[in-house]
């Protein structure tokens, strides 16, 4: 962290924060990092390493609380440079600040209770015929420094000190984030918090750095740092796809976690649409326009089939998006993609324009707009069910049930799905269900996607181009997962082995002894 | 399956099993897969998917036990078509079968269990403030069909029913296997033992397929089917490392778990040679020429600290070396590039042959072979540690335990490493340890790499290049989870959940509901 932000002096490679809603420079100068700084941080982060990973749960549980309360010892001061630099309402970050440490303590507790390192023993039967059967113990290890990309719509949740960062840190990997270049004084006051904490908790010079950069430069300097073992990344199939591409291309190829967002569909099935379609509409709207539409599960699909209910329901959401609020997304670029995605998006053949709010000049305003399509049109044009991130929304008229699965079945991968119906034609829409299960990470039933639970159950990924890697979720304890992997140990006496393998299991933690689960 | 073992004609096409003990072609003609086959071999995967991803746990394990009896029952038959094959003796051949029966009773004891879908369940909690919590239910559901590339050194327990098949059949995948083309016969022999179980338990046509090609087009027509969402390899870096690259390539990555051998090093410290090294020669050379030097965790390298009793380690292994005896390898091909890398290898600055079977002219024979280098020679040229596959082996001889500890560091990914010590060095070589725990999958300490256990604790997979993925295994219950992938329910009626996610737990499998672990 080479960077404060009290730094004063502009130099031919520094960067200020803007303010969206204003495009004011903020305080404060930003030194794009040099090759040399990167290089840096990850060797010190494989130093780090070395005696990071044998850190216990208690220890490294310690540590993620004292993070959470750096973060909050933080104050106003923390809420307001964030606000400044994403146009986010207070509320909405005050919000935020509580999910970031409370995923941070989440994952503390799920170290203390230690389960999650998978641990398994098959017992050494030394008369066995035709040959011996050694003794064998296996758990979840670390699996070294990861690079982790901070995200532009969640300034503390997804960033420097976010679901990426807490699991890594948990697993035992230290990291090295890059920080997103539209919040780049949150991110060093973030930065900064977790350095004082890896001090107080006594965890090695280099469990945690920070690099600025606006570049794809300083990105790539870390994908590819042979000291890096796997990656963390939300943000666009863009730059998702092209950080999993350098790492398949290394000598030694790495894991890339990039959740890359989708469109997630929401089917409003016809009796659901009779019984309370106008409420719907509203609740629909809602979410498409929640946080300016920045959310990765924001609804940029809904599918509807022919009907005088569904024509109430178009009327309804037309109604609600006509009398939405324009505001300031987190940065000018993001608002010039999203102007440009719906102008493509309104020139395809066969989508029309059905609403839009009334447009506020500003520096970065994203105006809420809902557009529609006949089902056919998609079918023909699948390119019209891809992401426009932003508050913007399709309504798909399906002509019958049939033409309805059909656009299920047309789908790529998504993070998540949503069903709308009564009980009864839930039942009847099995089929629906079944399809959409094998294309998204989180299938809901009445309920919208925005709105993602940090927490056991939660799967927060999908099938390509959701994600790369469908095995995978970004949000929720299974995301210590993506940063470990198995280790066997043949024969070990218990001296040597960690704790969690003993043979009187001294953390009671689950274990699968000779196929039994048992604490 | 369009190919018959009783197929008299040839066409260009078309090729024959070879004895590598004698060079004769055996009976049967198998042809060259088309390209339009492997298609349809893929696309009727996919339609199989939809009806057998819904098959139940006890409906997998039954169609994998009718899988292991219908193995069985091919008799003799099997047992010496795969012997005339592969060269492999009749007993190992024989305990090879009962390993692949046995891996596909533990996945279907395992399904049975049940646990192994990582169940969670997340209660719904309406009143929370501010935001109600949603009810939310996860578990593992199969990723889609997956590719199996059979593997030429287990013609039964890597191949067409091997593990990768056996794991991905119980996850709910179907699979579509290219046939090794050295074991033409036998492949077709145990695929149609699958077939006919397809049959007797009602599952979908098209849940397995089975395709030969001695080309890399079949292989890589698979790879690139977008129906096809894994692969399951062993074999080659070259080949392994070529599959991985097509799968990033394609417009929907795919995984691709390729294991891919390696040197597997073993570590023997000073005292426990001055206690038993005669002995530990003779157990090293009996583990390097096992099976002909042909398994993948095969010992290619041991280090060993200058002294007195090294010197007579040296002398023991070299005289067992020089009085081994040379055996068929796999494929002539085999062979050759055995003959080619050992070469290659000797001819290496600072590396000498220590000792060499006395050659017995063959087709395709490999001769046990011993070489040595000094550390310092390693150190300078890593290639020297690399697999040449096959029955030799290079002891490397350290300075002091400094040089030793050098050795490790500079190892790349391997599958296993193993420490030879009395109880007392075992500890001073804590440090020893711990460098080799993160460049393997396996640690052994006091046993050879050879024999791999199928069993829950077992990790067969370990950091590139050994495989392509460090966090899955392709041996053990543990395998099943390649073909995996969570996906979450919210707000599901019970009557639509899965049986396994289910308020009442009707499987009565372990699941973790609201953070405890509970059946």
């Amino acid at each position: 962290m080479t960077n404060a932000l009290a730094t004063n002096s502009s130099s031919t490679d520094s960067f200020q924060g803007i303010n969206p809603a204003t495009g004011e420079s903020l305080p404060g100068f930003f030194q794009e990092a040099t090759a040399d700084e990167v290089a840096q941080a990850c060797e010190q982060a494989s130093k780090a390493f070395s005696q990071y990973r044998k850190k216990t749960g208690a220890q490294k549980a310690h540590f993620l609380e004292q993070i959470a309360a750096e973060i909050e010892a933080l104050g106003d001061e923390l809420l307001t440079r964030a606000q400044a630099e994403s146009g986010l309402p207070l509320a909405r970050l005050t919000g935020e600040r509580g999910r970031t440490a409370g995923q941070l303590r989440l994952f503390a507790e799920y170290l203390r209770e230690g389960s999650w390192v998978n641990a398994r023993i098959d017992t050494a039967m030394p008369e066995r015929q035709p040959l011996p059967r050694p003794d064998l113990r296996q758990m979840l290890r670390p699996l070294g420094p990861v690079g982790i990309f901070g995200s532009s719509n969640f300034p503390l949740a997804f960033s420097v000190a976010g679901g990426d960062t807490a699991s890594a840190l948990a697993a035992g990997c230290p990291v090295v984030v890059k920080a997103h270049p539209a919040h780049p004084g949150t991110s060093q006051l973030v930065g900064e918090a977790i350095q004082r904490a890896v001090d107080v908790c006594g965890m090695p010079a280099g469990t945690f750095a920070l690099v600025h950069g606006r570049t794809t430069a300083v990105g790539m300097a870390i994908v590819e740092h042979p000291a890096i073992k796997a990656i963390g990344f939300t943000g666009s199939l863009r730059g998702g796809k092209a950080l999993f591409d350098a790492a398949a291309r290394r000598p030694e190829p790495i894991p890339v976690y990039a959740e890359m967002g989708s469109t997630n569909p929401v089917f409003f099935l016809p009796n659901v649409l009779k019984e309370k379609g106008g409420a719907l509409a509203l609740a629909y709207v809602n979410s498409v326009t929640l946080g300016v539409g920045q959310f990765c599960t924001n609804p940029g699909l809904a599918i509807v089939q022919q009907s005088s209910e569904a024509d109430t329901f178009v009327q309804e959401a037309t109604k609600a998006v006509t009398n939405s609020q324009p505001a300031a997304m987190l940065t000018q670029g993001i608002q010039r993609a999203f102007t440009a995605g719906l102008d493509t998006l309104s020139q395809a053949s066969g989508v029309q324009v059905l609403a839009q709010a009334a447009a506020v000049e500003s520096f970065a305003n994203g105006t809420p707009t809902l557009l529609t399509a006949k089902a056919d049109t998609l079918l023909a044009n699948p390119l019209i069910a891809e992401e426009v991130f932003g508050p913007s929304s399709v309504v798909v008229e399906a002509t019958n049930r049939e033409q309805l699965l059909a656009v299920a079945k047309e789908l790529e991968g998504h993070l998540t799905a949503t069903v709308y119906g009564t009980d009864e034609e839930l039942l009847e829409y099995a089929d629906l269900l079944e399809i959409l299960e094998q294309k998204v990470g989180r299938l809901l039933i009445n309920g919208f996607p925005t709105g993602v639970e940090v927490s056991h159950a939660m799967q927060h990924g999908g099938p390509y181009p959701a994600t790369t890697d469908s095995r995978s979720t970004s949000v929720g304890t299974n995301a210590i997962l993506r940063f470990a992997r198995p280790v066997c140990y043949q024969n070990f006496p218990d001296a040597l082995l960690p704790d969690e393998l003993k043979s009187d299991n001294p953390l009671r933690i689950w274990r699968l002894v000779d196929g039994k689960w048992t604490n």
